[in-house]
C-alpha cells in the first residue's frame, strides 16, 4: 500500500460527522500528501477545513468527474457493523467504471458484492478490502522478546482517539531518536501505516493469536505502540478489546477518554463509567497475562475551550496522579516522557 | 439436524484421549441412540467402554466398510486451532465416496477443501460444517426480556466440562418440570442440541452480538443455561469467553474446574489460577454489563477416587460457601437447586 504515492478521493457522501467519518479525517491528518479531494455531493464546494476543522483548502467535490487526477477512491467512514450505506454505492460503481482502485475498511467486503466484483472485472479495476484477513492460528506464547517495550492505548469507550494517541506517541518517540513503531490494529490505522492486522475482523478463536503475531512481527523495535480497539466496558466490542489486550501482553497502558462524554458511543442507554474504575478493570484484566499498568492518560478535549481543557488536565492529573495530555492540543511529549521513564523503571 | 434419527460413525482415528475426542465422547453420552460405531483403525476391535469408559459395547471399527448401516460420518475431535489431522483425510474421502453425510465442527471447513468438495459433488454427498456461520450484527441491547433467568457455565480453563455441566443442569431442571433450555455455543453442543451458535467462529466484532441474539432467540423459556467457552484466564481463548459473558448477560454463573489440574490445557507453561481469584474475575467482568454472581461450583473429578472426590467436595464447599458437585458423579441436583433458589432470591 505504501509503494507509490496514491491520489486519493475520500468518499464520505453525507457522513460528515468527524467521528463516523474518522477514516477520512485520519487520512487527511496523517496522509495529507496523498489526499486530493473529499467526495460528498451534499456538501459540494466546501473544504476539508469547513467540514472537519482540518485539511485547509482540500476541496469537497460532488463527483469523481470533478477530480480527474484521482486514482483511488477510499471509503472514508467507519460505521458500526461495517456496512456500506446505500447512497455510496453509485460512487463506488462510478470509481470502478473509471478504473480507480477502491479501498474499503468495511466488514462487508466490497469484493464480495456481485455488482462491484463484476464492474471491477469488466474494467480491470482493483478492490482492496483492508479488513479481509486469513488469521487462523491460536496464541502460543513462544518466541516473545521481552526486551521490546510494549505500550497499548486503551479507552473507556470506542471512537475517542486510541489510534491518534498511539500514532502521536510513536511520532514523539521517533522525534527523540527512539526506534518506535506504531502497530495498527484497525482499518484506518492500517490505511495510514501501510501494515497491521484488522483485529476486529479476525475469526474470534484467533483474536488473541493475531494480536500475539503482531508482537512477534514487530518486536525487533525498541518500543511498539499498539493501537487499541473498542473498550472493555462497551457492550458491543469488549471481546475484541480483551483479545487484543491479552494477545499483545502490554507492559504499559495509556488510558484514553473524551472530556464531557457521558454516554457510550452508539449505545446511549449506557453511561461512560468513571476513569478510576476503568483503569482498575484494564489493569486487573491485563495482569491476568502479564505485569501491566496504566502509565498515562490521553484526554480528547476536542469540545473544550482552552481554559476548560487546562482545568480538566489539572483535575485529572491530581485525581489519578498520572501524566495527562491531549495529544492534538498539547502534543504527545508528556506521554512520550512517561513511556521512557516507565521503560527505565521496569528495566527494559 | 434433529429431524430424523441419523446413524453416526464417529471419526477419531488415533485421537482417543477423551479430552481431545470430546465431541465423540459427548455424542456417545447425549445421542447414544444415533451412534453406531467409532472409527479408529489404531484401536479396531475394542469398544467405546474400553476407550472412553462410557458407551458399553459400541464397537470401534477400522473402516466404514465394517459399518454399512452408517449414513453419517461425524468428525469426533476438537483440536486446538480446529484443523483436520492428516490421517483423517482418507476416512472423510471414503465417507463421501460412499455418499455418507460428513459432519464437522472444525474451523477449517471441509466444504472449502477442494478435494472434499469435488468428491461430495461427484457423489451427491453432503458436507455440514457446523462452525460455518453468517453472524454479522453487533449487540444492541434491545428487546431483552428480564423475566427469563440466564445461567452461564464458566471455568478456570478450557476443556473441563462447561458444556456437560450446562446440559446436566438443564436436564435436572426439566426433570423438575421447569421450562429450561440448553443454549449451545460450541460445535459439540450444537451437534448434541440441534441448534445454537458456534461462537468461537464468529467474526470478532460480532461475538457479543451473536451471544445477545442467542438470548433473544431463547428467552421465551423460563430458564436458559448458556454453555460457556474457553476461560478468561486462557491466553488463547479469553476474547471468546468475554464476548459470550458480556453478550449473554447472565444473572448467575456456575464455575467449573477440574480437580488436580494444575496447568492450562495446551499451555503447560501457565498454572491454573486458584478458584477464588477466578470467581472474582468473572464476577467483576460480568458485572460490567449486568448484575451477576457465581451461585455454584461444578467440579470435574474424573481422575479422583470416590474418597478423594468427597473430600474435595467438602473442602471447596467450606472454602467458597457455595454448592458443589460433580454433575456426572453426583448428578446435577445440587446445582439445579441452587439455580431455583437463586431465581427466587432475585425475584425472576
Amino acid at each position: 500500500m505504501n509503494e507509490a504515492k496514491r491520489k486519493i478521493a475520500l468518499l464520505i457522501e453525507g457522513v460528515n460527522d468527524p467521528i463516523r467519518a474518522k477514516t477520512a479525517v485520519s487520512l487527511i491528518r496523517y496522509r495529507p500528501e496523498e489526499v486530493v479531494a473529499i467526495l460528498d455531493s451534499t456538501r459540494q464546494g466546501e473544504t476539508a477545513q469547513s467540514l472537519f476543522g482540518i485539511g485547509g483548502n482540500l476541496p469537497v467535490v460532488g463527483s469523481l468527474a470533478d477530480v480527474p487526477s484521482a486514482d483511488t477512491l477510499l471509503v472514508g467512514i467507519a460505521p458500526p457493523g461495517g456496512k456500506l450505506p446505500q447512497p455510496m454505492r453509485r460512487a463506488v460503481l462510478d470509481a470502478l467504471e473509471r478504473r480507480l482502485t477502491v479501498v474499503s475498511g468495511l466488514h462487508d467486503f466490497l469484493s464480495d458484492d456481485a455488482e462491484f466484483a463484476a464492474a471491477a472485472q469488466a474494467q480491470g479495476a482493483k478492490i482492496i478490502d483492508v479488513r479481509k484477513n486469513n488469521e487462523h492460528e491460536v496464541a502460543n506464547r513462544e518466541g516473545i522478546d521481552e526486551r521490546c517495550l510494549r505500550i497499548h492505548t486503551v479507552g473507556n469507550d470506542c471512537s475517542l482517539g486510541k489510534m491518534v494517541t498511539a500514532l502521536e506517541i510513536t511520532h514523539a518517540l521517533k522525534r527523540r531518536g527512539r526506534d518506535a513503531k506504531f502497530v495498527a490494529t484497525g482499518q484506518t490505522g492500517i490505511m495510514v501505516e501501510g501494515d497491521g492486522c484488522p483485529i476486529d475482523c479476525v475469526v474470534s478463536d484467533f483474536i488473541n493469536g493475531a494480536a500475539e503475531r503482531l508482537v512477534l512481527a514487530n518486536q525487533q523495535h525498541e518500543i511498539i505502540v499498539i493501537e487499541g480497539q473498542g473498550s472493555l466496558v462497551h457492550p458491543r466490542y469488549s471481546a475484541v478489546t480483551l483479545g487484543l489486550l491479552h494477545g499483545s501482553m502490554p507492559d504499559g497502558l495509556i488510558m484514553t477518554y473524551e472530556v464531557g462524554r457521558t454516554r457510550l458511543n452508539n449505545m446511549e442507554q449506557f453511561p461512560v463509567p468513571p476513569l478510576p474504575y476503568v483503569i482498575q478493570l484494564y489493569e486487573t484484566m491485563g495482569q491476568v497475562m502479564h505485569p501491566c499498568r496504566v502509565i498515562g492518560v490521553s484526554m480528547n478535549s476536542r469540545n473544550c475551550t482552552p481554559d476548560q481543557a487546562e482545568a480538566e488536565r489539572e483535575r485529572v492529573r491530581r485525581e489519578l496522579g498520572l501524566p495527562v495530555c491531549d495529544v492534538l492540543r498539547h502534543g504527545a511529549d508528556e506521554l512520550a516522557d512517561a513511556v521512557l521513564k516507565f521503560k527505565q523503571e521496569i528495566g527494559k
